[in-house]
């Protein structure tokens, strides 16, 4: 399960170190991508980058903040397949065009790539990487010699994308923030005295003490340059549909989206979980980490107490060595644990985000019961998951999922649990607190949003993009 | 807070690949140690050694588990300080001696390094590091001609020692498993079919899949070798003195020492705490991760609901870059964040393990205030600490220490607490659930054990070993 | 004093590890670019690509010549100026375009860049390097809509195209060899067996044992792909004018570039100059490596002895520390070091080929006195450089040359010789040994070749471009 | 062929920065060991140590010098082989021992290793490395309490040590120079104003701008403290035996080793050569680099001129990749390659330094054969490897040799070559240019060197050191 990125920018007054504040934001998003990392800095015009594979601690040095100096940057953490290749698609992106230099950073997924990328290549285009920001770099390129500014260029360049994204471009003068017409990635304001920042999520201005201002709207954009900030909203006004999944999974705990809690939205799920899906049992245990929020949820709203049950190796991480099938087996033995004199003798309910294949829950199930549990009921903080996702969350393909191919029941025979219970789609606004609230759950329901925004010129046809 | 070390030893039957035993097995005990590691493999009789600063998954990679070839190994993750010369001390230590080959592991502390290293230097004795292991090879490799086993001579050396230690010690033919007679630090035995395993920890030994067998008696040494095992008892039967710092801070939750599960010995720590320092409050929180389990003991305890009040960012570790004062103040910030939506409001209790400054305790009650905490009460699952350790707990040196030179009052004040408890230093048997559990606590009390073993013959006076 | 790049390409019939000849070419063109290198290979359409700063070396590994499998592949090895950004212009360059795919590696420099760049970038290209190759690919994506064949594609780019550029483009069927109309970077064609082999210069054809075919003339298009080789002559025609300066100093002395043997060029260098400038003296010394050649002509003119007076330190190499100008000045007396027996109380004459900024050659006239040297006659195998060159070679601005703004003799006495000769730039067709051979000598004479082919819309004036 | 170490030390007043003297010096001694290398700098009694595998430019930084504070160095570079352990040979040996610390550089070999080593361990000792520097540390441990001084130590193990060793030995406040008392390996003393430098040869004297004073005497002990410096000569008045092979293969030409010029010995091999073997032919070449300088004494003796014939390419160094014979083969092409415009038609006589198994020297007469060689004529300035050594070279063993078990003209046949022949073993004193000179010629003669000293006590026989 995988998000795309992380974006994170800055624009302050003359003499600021906008990279150390980036590297500090780029941080506290790490969790939304760990592949690649990046940052690009404006001095005066002049902008300098610098990227590579691995973690922002691996990439950027402290003598790297010395010489990235500048008031205005841009930063950026990815999480992609890996392979030959994949350095070229670190971001930022930073390109020279007609009107001086350009960078972006892209978080989420457009859906009409392939048409915008044919038509740019048909007008003569060359690509150097396969990410959605060269094509909306080209895009920019285009329009800016009919447009008085870069964000009308900007602008323009949006009716032509379809998909979401939350986007940071930086111009010599200026830095943009863009969210897409539904607002399905996330993307937040916020200020340190004169400086203004922006963040993927809210923790990351708490990482540079900044104050939270407010989320972006979607189809917002914002400018900042030396005159102040300034908002175009020619795009808003659509019904926002904000990925559910953020939620449940990829945002971090001390995260407000969109006024949401995230800590609160996963309380809530596991209230719910126990309220759809209650059992007669000893100890409620979240699979570390993800899932000990809605654990939490489920003991407060069922009376049955909470505690730990598994331990998590915190230093099992990329690198950890698994050549062969055997040893990957052994990798779930080697990064999660239970704790005998917690489980052992107790009805458990284990409480977990989501099942993808099945098989981590399995053998999770099977190590609790070696370890003394007397039973195991599962319970999952979202719906199970059935159709594939477009707009950047990287579910696995439907042949591989669990859900879409078996019963409930099945599936519970599968992980050898002894009773399966996942959240109601129905309750997904209550669990934002929200009644009304709409957002994107396609990768549940199978109702995708219709994109807005006028299509590539020979895209006439987007079989996936139904409501 | 630093420990010493971690230890894992296999001995198993020819074509056992020993070595990707202990790469598991040290992964489960990175967090005793992460500055360096190393293991050393006997392929009948020839020794390999690989050993490096950096972490189990930075240093042994796939291809040396490929050349490492062995049925018999030993492996060690060392905490110590940094600096040039600190790669001389990674551990084993390999040597050649008139009996062969030596590579021994050490988990603790001496108390005696300086006189037996005096004595040894005025026999001829040359030392390339500053480790006790070189210490112990050398006393062994004098007593082995007098002896008619590698065992005896182990025996022998033993009278010599004084302090904690844990060892493993391979030679040609044998791995034997060493206690110090007060048991300072833990070891313990387990099997997987023929195949026999030691570790520092029970956790290690779930990590390869071994079966616990038991925890080494102090004072004892096992030796495995073609023929079986078996144990040698010479210093067995003083006054077990384990340190209790192990339970409170050191040992990971799901494992088990001396028959105490360690979570739920820190269950047990917010417990008593609750009973010692109660007070009205609405949520309980501990200071992830190290004091969470207190935390929840406290909230059965005292009925006030549990939760999460703050998040750790996973991906700070090592490399983060600390250049100044300044960057290290708003690391805390970076490394810790505050759920608002959980706190803001609250009266608060705050359970953390222990306080050595006094400033990172000082930062969190700063950071929770701001994020609209009403009350924060401070609550310590340990005793203050008032006297430094000589066995291989890197407590601060006394000056630096809050707790020797401050009231309680003082403490409290000096970290913004609305009100703060230690726990009572007298329950530490009621925390191991063994009401006439011995065990050392000085760094507590200032009772240090009274160290058994013919000290070196110049070493007349030992100012800080008294009981 | 440095050049621009090497080239190398490879295509062969199915089955052929092309990577691993790229590979062993490269290192024979390592001397052409020290500071990027990089492969692409052509794997039945799939083009994967390799390309990182460093030596062949250190770049390109025994695992990776196992993955770049393919029969087709084309390589590069860049000397640039260091800085943040270079690394983005390590080539060859891959791109996809409305065709497919395009990798291109380009030795040489264009000369009206800014005026292409400023074209495309109207037309909406964003560029991400500062590379030439970038510039023409875009002008082969434009073309090719209206083209048959890549080729002609290429042969219309070529039109816009002004200055030096040998051009390796491989598609995704074919691999093309593109050397300018003036022909002024070298190129040459050669075969093992089936495979189709292309090289800047002869010693790499030499280094894969491929028989050499023939120099490409200038203005030449080969096209190689599964229907064999063959030629498109649209661009020849021209009066070549090849660089001179490969000859004096960028080439290996065992290639032969346009049928001229370097190391004969160098000998005949060296025997002019005894004829021009001639000495009583006792002893002809080269400055090792590039300046033995030429004082082995001077001894053989002048009947002089030959010997070595001078010895180089193989292992200074880019790494060597020169934090500072007092270091810097020590780096020369680390690289070099007199054979106070070969010169003490000789009448020397050092040859060297060139003379840049005057210190280097100071300084080692200043180390040949300190070692005994009764006097020392300085002999340049080339004229002085007294103009820019916008062709490729990085010679350094006029205000660092000497020779522009300097008498001989003020440069005589700056480098503190007894007497300072340099080639009669008359003399350089005798030195080919081809009396009526038109080359480009711009750097010493101010005759810059008038350059054909249309020009880029906007290109109303080219200042510098003049007969 | 490798030779074992070279070293270099400097002692100079407070306020000195050592380590870049050092730095420098390695870099200019780096030919005689590229595996390792490694700096021990005395700060105040305090001395920090850096060595690690690589080259003097990878291991040594800048950072480094910077840290590497400290009036007193020594420093070692290491040819030897690779493989698993090497690291912990790596030199200095830095060790503690009953008087402080004792820092050691070794070049040379022992010839009673084992015997001292098992007498050592008899006595308790354990050994960490395969290096002759830790049994030297220990012998020097052993015997200091007995001695009023470190050099009185010193002098007291020389009496065990047999074979070949220059040492430097660094103590808190002396540094120690020591020659065996054979002389065998190199070994000069020099100054630079106050600050007194040693080296393994005069041309790292040249490197620091170092005066050279002298050779130290075989035997002698130079020792440098506060109050000057001072030379003990209890070893010295044996007759000496310099390893004859210096002068052939390991010194560099710059270099004046026990008052003979490097170059001017080779110069004279090849004019002896020319005189033991002449031939009818057209041109001189020397195999490059090592060749070079005895070919143009073969070209002045003999009158034929001299000649660049083959071209050696300088980025092949220890990374290239050879993972198979068949890439091996390929190796010496792209290593060196002929200048077919040189060579062809012609009539040669190639010179090199040495025969070891024959396979280079065919490869390369191959090579000129097929650029058009008419005939090539082989010619060795030095005699044919029939013994193996025992002090420091590394000439394989007697099996892979090709004179010891072929004849003269079964070798001819081998490689190749139209004629062959090798320097006569009586006219080594005359390439030396004095006529009575002794020195080590084993490796020709099988006469060793009668070893001085007691031997260790259970080292009743040596069946290889008999004169």
């Amino acid at each position: 399960m995988r998000e795309a990125c992380g974006i994170f920018g800055v624009f302050g007054p003359a003499g600021l170190n906008a990279a150390s504040l980036i590297h500090r934001g780029l941080f506290a998003l790490q969790h939304r991508g760990q592949e690649s990392c990046g940052i690009a800095v404006n001095d005066r015009g002049q902008v300098r980058l610098l990227k590579d594979m691995g973690l922002v601690s691996e990439v950027i040095g402290d003598d790297d903040l010395h010489q990235l100096q500048g008031a205005a940057a841009i930063g950026h953490v990815r999480y992609a397949t890996t392979g030959p290749g994949s350095r070229e698609n670190a971001q930022p992106l930073l390109t020279r065009y007609s009107k001086g230099i350009l960078a972006l950073a892209h978080n989420g997924n457009l859906a009409n790539t392939d048409a915008l990328r044919h038509e740019l290549e048909h007008k003569g285009a060359i690509f150097q990487t396969s990410i959605d920001s060269e094509i909306i770099a080209y895009l920019i390129a285009r329009h800016r010699p009919d447009c008085a500014t870069v964000e009308e260029a900007v602008s323009r360049s949006m009716r032509q994308l379809r998909g979401a994204y939350s986007l940071l471009i930086m111009s010599r003068g200026k830095l943009l923030a863009v969210r897409d017409p539904l607002g399905m990635r996330p993307l937040c304001l916020g200020r340190i005295g004169e400086t203004v920042v922006f963040a993927s999520e809210s923790c990351a201005l708490d990482a540079v003490d900044a104050t939270f201002v407010r989320d972006l709207d979607p189809g917002e954009i914002v400018v900042a340059d030396r005159s102040g900030v300034r908002s175009l909203r020619t795009h808003c006004g659509q019904v926002p549909r904000p990925c559910i999944f953020e939620y449940i999974y990829f945002a971090r705990p001390d995260s407000c989206l969109d006024s949401v809690s995230v800590y609160q939205a996963r309380l809530a799920a596991g209230r719910l979980l126990a309220s759809q899906h209650p059992v007669a049992a000893d100890l409620v245990i979240g699979v570390p980490d993800s899932g000990n929020d809605a654990a939490l949820g489920y003991s407060q709203a069922s009376g049955i107490p909470f505690g730990k049950g598994l331990v998590k190796n915190n230093y099992v991480g990329r690198t950890f060595i698994k050549p062969s099938q055997a040893q990957r087996i052994s990798a779930v033995r080697i990064k999660l644990n239970p704790i005998r004199s917690s489980v052992s003798g107790k009805r458990l309910v284990l409480v977990d985000d989501s099942i993808v294949r099945g098989t981590t829950s399995a053998r999770i199930v099977t190590m609790l019961k070696a370890a003394g549990a007397a039973e195991v009921h599962v319970r999952i903080s979202s719906p199970p998951f059935l159709w594939p996702c477009y707009f950047g969350t990287d579910i696995p393909t439907s042949e591989e999922l669990a859900a879409p191919h078996h019963t409930l029941e099945e599936i519970r025979q599968q992980i050898g649990a002894d009773s399966l219970g996942f959240l109601d789609p129905a309750s997904l606004a209550a669990m934002l607190g929200k009644p009304g609230a709409t957002y994107c759950d396609a990768c549940f329901s199978g109702r995708y949003p219709l994109l807005s925004g006028h299509v590539a010129d020979d895209d006439t046809s987007d079989r996936y993009l139904v409501e």
